[in-house]
């Protein structure tokens, strides 16, 4: 898919495509080497806040993980748009691996990963399917939910 | 080595390859990017059930562990065979992340990422080598004790 | 940068390059595949000894930790050059996993990892930028507070 097809079906979906995220620290949103693109860890964030605190298992919901994992899979996107100048040049996702703050006894880890996986499919087509890893975490930065790092194929600059 | 002298090793080895995992979620096993292969993380099953659910540092021993891990690289080998047509087509293994579910307390983690690398060494030799991670999860998908995800080198489509 | 440049710049911040890192278990340091260098998870060894072991939100403070985190990037240096020969070869970095032992409340993973990617980023200039996860672990190998998992350009062999 191109850039302005991709577009398109964000709008259809109703979503709308935030700012490139800034780097917190020390690293830089995405790096592309030969064809590609290594984008850094994003938690999800709405208007400067992270979208649903805290761990699956104990104050988070599967449900709310899920709408978590979608939104940092969309930033993924954001960073990649960013980093490419455009997303014309995204070949397609190779790898997703979704972290997940949770409690030792949770088991759910896959359905909360559907949330990033359902939508850069429903977004991307064939082009967004993935290899994916989903584990959980005793916590991640800031104290969000989840963390999701995506690597992509990508026409050299 | 080429497909039938990794078959022939396994055979050796008493080891009969497991059909290729599916998917549990909405992603795919494999995706192969250049000549690089992105496997899915496996966590070990046996005919449709859990092998060792657990934590390693409480229901789950480091010697039952280390047969997960070898379980979950099997499954990886499988699903690269079952992408690439033919294992004639692996060169090498890259890297190796062993995600461990394991107590606050838990120390042993490269014993129990050994279970996995050993196994990959015995059956491809020197091509098994990789580079390895081994990690300790609070949790992992369906109660999984160990999750293996392996990246490898191959001849491109 | 080059070799000579990258070792003028260590030397000037008056740190030494550390013995390559054997590996601990069935693996290797470092595999090459095309242009990326794979390096195995380093956790921070000074004289056979962990340094500042324990969990990040218990016994070891965020400045500890981003001290670990430092020792265990500048190991993943040392790997880098004993399996490409010379740091000439080393084009760039690409991606920095920094796991770290947390407790479940911990939230400043950024503080900790950025021990890692600021120490990259003094000795190796551009080239040292990364894209970067940082993610709390429950327990991690021997029982260090931090593994460092870097990724690398450059020139193939």
């Amino acid at each position: 898919m191109n850039e302005s097809q991709i577009l398109a079906r964000l709008e259809e979906l109703g979503i709308e495509l935030p700012a490139a995220p800034k780097p917190v620290a020390a690293y830089i949103p995405v790096v592309v080497s030969g064809s590609t693109a290594y984008v850094a860890g994003q938690v999800p964030m709405v208007d400067g806040q992270l979208l649903y605190p805290g761990h699956l298992g104990a104050q988070v919901s599967v449900e709310e993980g899920a709408v978590a994992a979608k939104r940092a899979a969309l930033q993924a996107l954001s960073a990649l748009r960013e980093a490419l100048g455009s997303l014309d040049r995204l070949r397609r996702l190779v790898q997703v691996i979704v972290y997940i703050a949770a409690s030792p006894d949770f088991t759910e880890h896959p359905r909360v990963a559907n949330g990033a996986s359902e939508f850069l499919v429903e977004v991307l087509g064939e082009d967004g399917k993935h290899a994916r890893a989903a584990v959980g975490m005793s916590s991640l930065p800031l104290g969000a939910s989840v963390e999701v790092q995506v690597t992509a194929e990508v026409d050299p600059a």
